[in-house]
């Protein structure tokens, strides 16, 4: 079952040590450490193996993933050598990486669609793929402008043919997606599949899509502890998150208009998990000497049996392409089973993964993970 | 349906808050924080109200709970001016508290629990309660001293019946409430009513009994934290953590004799849940300017995706007895409802509240909390 | 040496515990932990003695003393009891405060100013004190808007008697201040008696004024860890600070004009104690349910021998009214101090307290504390 | 000056790292990150030049220093490939690294201080060096077991010559270094040259030493807090301190013996700067996954105006080699200029470097500060 991973953002830091890492896997380099699809509850499921997977994507920078892996292995990314042992792997998914379409060529918004589309259709006929998983790691983009064709499939077409920017970034590469017969998975706060239209296009073709924001530090922790507080009858006061990092995703979110998204998400499972507002609030601050790396601190005012006020605090520091990289693909696996299992629409299930989760309100992690398990055993023997 | 909860160690800490945050409950002056039996799923069970515990206890001490109490709100475990406003209710627990039998009393040991046991059925009969739960919070003990009497209550009654010390003290009072138709919950780390010989009695009597060694901070937080790192498929490392605590409980820990005991607890959930061991431990240091806060750091380093080496702090400032004594009022009502519905035996459903649980291997809270609601919905409805 | 203190916003936190700390140790009730002025280097200075302070001050809040008092005992601020066993002394402050002058008021500045310095006068002489200090504690302000009428006294004399708002609050308390023979303190971030005109006024009228943000947390701590790392050679690369703060001081400050003030005093020890500019910042987050308890959490990296990376980071866990009040007593006996020794213009040597100290560069705790210990001695001595 | 630098533990972490970082910076591969003899105030002093340094030293191991370079750069404790650019230094170093004689040779402790003194009189001969410095960075020993001939230099010598072990290995390199006309260093808390007899001796042959036990972390952040709470007279009242380590260091002190010495010197500067004891303590614990990387964990608890309570708490994530080699190179530079300028006895004056400083209470770091650039001055101007 050759499956195709297709990543926008393909020459980033988080699918240059996906490529790498599927790689490694490959060849038996490493364990598959970090990788969730691997754990025994899904042993004998019918998911792509690491050998199944063929890369492909689109990215605006040219520089070549052989030159970008040994830039994440200077920065303690990716084991120093790797990307030398692998370079023969890294050439081939760096020869199925094609320039992004302008957002702005002429014949507005459906030609770009159509540019997408074609790419997709040719990586996966040419390489006689059995599925195509494309899967969002580029760049968190600002809140999507609302549109009257967000509203519609039909209204969304015929805004498409006209001069207009009616959909972002994201949004654009799953309608042209979900067009080509692909699933769809945004892996960013970005809007992606979850508009009407783009649903509809998903049902409309029978295809899955899932999101949003994959949760790789805080917030995990977060989905976590929040219930631990739950269950105990701890009352939360304040929660305030402070997260450090600098890197491509530091410069970005140091934007207000792009930390916007990803603030929204964070801000997600508190309430959902706690039943009520907290004080506090997260916070996202860019510090270039940080590169890669994230560290964020949390501090967590609660009250206890007759009022008493207690504190918790953690600090969370991680390699951000590291804690994504096996998710990706863990998403495109679970993706690409969903598809294969004939499973049409928003994939809420595979909410374990994400920081707000299509089509889901649950954000404590074990009642995620129980979710997977149940659907991925039911989706397998589909 | 008036139930006893009869405290050992009831002029410490913990017992005191114990009462003193029952009768305000009772008064509904406070909200019921902390206490996870006043949470949704055990709304409609036919569990003891707070307007139902009558408390006494045994001590070696003889301060009187008000004056305890007053201690505690200077403290700021208790909201000042609760205390006073509750001096007949503490007057009226404090009238039920005796002298501890000295364990070296004249007799031995059976003569020891004969007078436990004496102190007990009177405070039932006299106060014609339903049932009493004898709750062990007084100080951890060192591991029990193995003996051969331990193995079988034949033996046992044999060797009490001598002038050996063949029992812990948790241990005799555990022999005793069971000799009295009491359900034992040990809160402490403590042998308590765990002995072969301790378990054949509450068999033969037909009594429940649960332990040990309530989990009210650190590991509690490690028993959600460590399944995070399992379902995400993260290597757990090293995991370290150092607990500050003053107070009585930190000068006893201070002494490594009964450090072990506590030590050992807290060392379970790790690889319970990991499937492995990892590098580091548990340590505890006493700070008597602490007085009844404790905080705990724990430091964990771990690998992810292709070796990456990531690390994780966290702390967690307490107040003991905060945490402590609504835990203590769970289990009492628990442990009534065990009774009431004619469980026999270990209570290992009610391992969410322990470190070291009874009759279970469980250390995932989760796993913990969803058997816990089963059990109770099952037990409530015998 | 009876010496007036004259609180710029007296009903605030901080000078609701400065009167109650001064009360209590002229009653010789506490200790004066907290105080620098009373350390030895200072013991024979003729500096005045809390015996000798009285106090008064402007506020637009009306709450009495002995109620905010209250609440801040409430609060863990104050010992509980204290404000009762001190309400003579505090009902003595009350009725020396006046209502704040509204800056609006028709007449324009020259007639605001008029009225704070017909309080003041009124307070000396009725008083019979000797002198009187100026310490304005009220809430930090916004960068002042540039004028040119700051840049000498004559203009300024001139801008006031028009209807333009010439000075910032601050600033007209200071010119109100001076004008009245009184030396003024800048306890504040705010401009206060830092603009030129302000400056020849002093010189002018033969008076000291010192500025400006006292360091009662994160900065204190900053200026004895940077020097530290510049001692060492240790290049420190980032340096990331966040404050999480509730009260007044959090709801001033989450308004982000405000907080410019803060953040500019707070960036200012990092570049001067090292020479370098750093990654990072500093920010400040409101945390209502906080209070009057602020935690700063500063993350540093840097780089050691060879290039190696490393970190450190700190928490600081406060209680900003506790620690800003005995410096505040500390400020006005220093104050006192220069005014008798008749030292002119800004007070370079008072740079130990602040964050943004006027007339110097030095940010460096222990050469800050030097210059102080040399400084008053000399002018003790004159 | 040609000066040589004789390592007792030469294939050591610290060793090697000094030695790399040596050949380095000769080089002009790296800036003196780390190096305090390089700051401005010491730039015109007739210290020894990186490139007039020559390193030699004992050792028990005989893993080479290339394959030791080359096991730290591994671990990022050394830049990877700096080890195969500097293998002409490491060799020609490793050539001078003679085999630690056995403690237990015949001829006792005699015979082995003759030969270790052979081995430094044919280094400097044969290389000929103007003066050697021996620096010991071997593993932390127990506290030295008191013997009567410690008292003085006959009593020492006439028990030397006898079958007993007299002194500890460090203290027989001590005596064997000043024997041989070498100035000593000891870089851990070992009794090295600090017993009454080798400080005779050092005086008789008109040689300096030093110590004890560089301060490369942990106590080095005290030694700029504790002062820090003292200047501004707030109260500490407990300071609890935990490091984590792995590497030969963790295990060394994972001993409780070894770990007693260690211990002992970590915990001086508190009561020397407070003044008074605090509760707390220093606990070190063996974490073997940690490697060279130690963290540590302060947590401290203050008292401030009018009794409030607050805390501090910092974590310290540094890497042992690189701190402490940078501080080799800078002792070894001073303990030649010290016995270039004719300076007899301790250097109290290099405590700056020290936990446990020879002949000095002074525990603050910028008041050592001032002492060493003062001395340094002075020694360069002799």
């Amino acid at each position: 079952m050759r499956t195709g991973i297709w990543l926008v953002g393909a020459r980033g830091s988080v699918a240059t040590t996906t490529v790498v890492g599927a790689a490694a896997l490959r060849a038996g380099m490493a364990p598959a450490t970090g990788c969730v699809s691997m754990l025994e509850p899904f042993h004998d499921l019918p998911l792509p193996d690491f050998g199944d997977l063929v890369f492909g994507g689109h990215d605006i920078a040219s520089t070549s993933l052989i030159k970008r892996a040994g830039e994440l292995a200077e920065a303690g990314v990716l084991p120093l050598g790797l990307p030398d042992v692998l370079s023969l792997e890294l050439a081939a998914a760096d020869a199925e990486i094609r320039p992004a379409p302008s957002q702005g060529e002429s014949g507005g918004q459906a030609a770009v669609a159509a540019a997408i589309s074609a790419d997709l259709t040719d990586f996966r006929d040419r390489l006689a793929l059995d599925r195509v998983v494309v899967v969002n790691v580029s760049s968190t983009e600002p809140p999507a402008t609302p549109h009257p064709a967000h509203a519609s499939l039909a209204l969304l077409r015929q805004a498409l043919a006209g001069a207009e920017q009616v959909l972002p970034p994201s949004s654009l590469y799953a309608f042209a997606a979900l067009e080509s017969g692909c699933a769809f998975v945004d892996f960013t706060p970005s809007a992606g599949a979850r508009l009407p239209a783009l649903d509809e296009l998903a049902r409309e073709r029978g295809l899955p899509y899932a999101g949003s924001d994959a949760k790789t530090g805080e917030t995990l922790v977060k989905s976590v502890l929040a219930p631990m507080f739950a269950r105990r009858a701890l009352r939360v006061r304040s929660w305030s998150g402070t997260n450090l990092l600098g890197g491509g995703d530091g410069a970005t979110l140091a934007n207000p208009d792009h930390a916007i998204s990803k603030n929204e998400s964070k801000a997600m499972v508190l309430p959902a998990v706690l039943g009520h507002e907290v004080d506090g609030g997260v916070h996202i601050h860019n510090v270039p000497d940080l590169g890669d790396w994230k560290t964020a601190w949390d501090h967590i005012t609660f009250e206890g049996f007759l009022g008493v006020r207690m504190s918790m605090q953690f600090t969370w520091n991680g390699c951000d392409s590291a804690l994504a990289a096996p998710l990706v693909l863990d998403l495109a696996r679970f993706a690409a089973l969903a598809h294969q299992a004939g499973v049409v629409g928003p994939l809420p299930e595979l909410g374990f993964f994400f920081k707000n989760p299509v089509a889901s309100t649950e954000h404590a992690l074990e009642a995620q993970y129980a979710t997977l398990v149940e659907w991925a055993r039911t989706a397998g023997a589909a």
